[in-house]
């Protein structure tokens, strides 16, 4: 079996077909939340502005959705199978940014307020709560012989995505050096819970409804989780040198806020100089000027961060491709897989 | 077979006996939490103070817990058997206080500061999101032969949760009077949804892991909606007319708050001149005065509305009694549900 991608532009296409398929019971099961969280909910998904006026164009990109989808086809179950599993991991990714910007204090999210700015903080608790508990009854409700195994697993998750995020919040307040301070290990246990674990959980879901093997599924799963690492890294490339115009955010936002994403914290593992001045420009309290960002953000270039993450990436999206070949799969939900993971690679090359 | 109570004193005692079954369990699944939510779970439940030292004291009466092990003993199972069912309310109820105590913006709960004031309201979305996953996961991954069944139960008990809060967010926005107003049964529907719905998943999952007869889950499920509907009447007296020494809350607070409760709600509908006065007093903007408020529960005690809540939390907790002698139950259990109820309604007599 060969698992190279075709021509690159399935990617978009699969992403297009999988929404084709999630999409409407996604849309129902928003339209049976109370008024107030599904105005908030669907603003959140990006299907209407803040006054409620439908919108298109400000969504994610649905690759969850689309993985939990191709997943399943590739165990050999039709879509439609997939389905209540794309719409909980969906409603659950979308709880987990509303709640997260709320912590983070994050104000713009696809060019557009978050929930939160928009709304007020007590509204957009509510909504991520109603996301929250939309996608858990949507998993639950679907039933089946396998639909407790699902649940579970899905449950596990939630766990997972708070402990991350607890692990991230909590970065904010460790050193940059010295005793205590953030090392690549910490990064990669953290985004393992808070990103790797939802696209793994993903992947899992549909398989598991169709009764898939054990193995099987446990190979999807990590191959979810490692797209998900590989993802969270091309997010943090994004964080440091991503175009405004297309990330949405400000140039070197990340830097700006202080996060120890991986590219930082892989130059100051390599270079013990490195680590010496950024941890001086990034540790120092107050506002870091627009001068100090670009420095820093060449430093850490430099010291050769920015290729290391680069490279993870490459190697988790490898990793995850060798995942996929090691077990007998469907061939064409399989190419789709590889051809989106490299997609999103190349949104950052 | 006879429901009449038997020495008031039974209901501490079930409560305390209850209690021993649970906790053990709630605090092994606490401790599986992240350290950080963990704390404020800690916290939220009572166990500790904001600096970590443990204390006791300030948590709940644990009467959700305690209606899972006396319904579940009701039919006849073994109380180990609900334990899983009880830690999931109770961490799901603790989910609700801690979110709802921000999006309300109350600053003192059981005289305490409430999670978000002592923390931060980050923290505090990330200790409900904690409680919320956790809740999930230790009722699913409890299993057995009607996991899925109870994790369906509880999905939709989530569901209600959020409804009835999005409801009760939305009447302080609604007017006092004329069109729009919030009416006697706008309220019941929101209470039963806030409150009644969690209780009456609290009496239901246990019978159902047990796997009771579906109308005998129907009736347990449906005294605890009522026994709910009941005591959110009485913390709706204790709101007005509750001793500040015993509620931790200062006097005449809910009037001060200007919600929207059953008793002023009643005084409305039962006397045009009273709502009249009621509308203009709290209706009215900035701060209610000292004077207003004692004013404006007078009013509402003049017009019948402290009786007609007390009578409707009688009818409640009689209703429930009723739907717990239509069914062949075992006579101890369902005798400290019945204590229990008339302990908690003479909370306010």
């Amino acid at each position: 079996m060969t698992t190279h991608a075709g021509p690159r532009t399935t990617a978009p296409g699969a992403l297009a077909r999988c929404r084709a398929s999630v999409e409407p019971a996604l849309r129902a099961a928003v339209a049976s939340l109370h008024p107030q969280p599904r105005r908030m909910a669907s603003f959140s998904l990006g299907w209407c502005d803040a006054d409620g006026t439908p919108s298109t164009g400000s969504g994610g990109k649905g690759v969850r959705q689309a993985l939990a989808v191709l997943a399943t086809e590739a165990v050999g179950a039709p879509a439609e199978l997939a389905v209540p599993a794309a719409v909980a991991v969906e409603l659950i990714h979308t709880f987990s940014l509303v709640h997260d910007d709320i912590m983070d204090g994050d104000e713009r999210r696809r060019h557009r307020d978050t929930v939160w700015k928009a709304f007020g903080t007590g509204p957009a608790v509510l909504t991520g709560d109603a996301l929250f508990a939309l996608g858990v009854r949507t998993l639950a409700v679907a039933g089946g012989e396998h639909g407790a195994t699902a649940v579970c697993r899905l449950a596990e998750t939630l766990g997972d995505l708070v402990h991350g995020q607890a692990d991230d919040l909590l970065f904010e307040t460790r050193p940059w050096t010295g005793p205590g301070a953030v090392g690549l290990a910490d990064y990669r246990a953290m985004a393992d819970r808070k990103t790797g674990a939802l696209l793994g959980c993903a992947m899992a879901l549909g398989p598991v409804l169709a009764g898939a093997a054990p193995p099987v599924v446990g190979a999807l799963s990590e191959a979810g989780r490692q797209l998900g690492l590989a993802f969270q890294v091309v997010d943090d490339l994004l964080g440091i040198w991503g175009d405004p115009q297309a990330t949405g955010k400000p140039v070197h936002s990340d830097l700006h806020r202080r996060k120890k994403t991986l590219p930082v914290l892989a130059a100051m593992a390599l270079d013990e100089k490195a680590a010496e001045r950024l941890g001086r420009l990034l540790g120092s309290p107050g506002p870091l000027s627009t001068t100090d960002a670009e420095r820093a953000a060449a430093i850490v270039e430099g010291a050769g961060g920015r290729d290391f993450a680069l490279e993870d990436a490459r190697r988790q999206v490898a990793a995850a491709r060798d995942c996929l070949t090691a077990m007998p799969l469907e061939e064409s939900a399989t190419r789709e897989i590889v051809a989106l993971s490299e997609y999103f690679l190349d949104r950052q090359l």
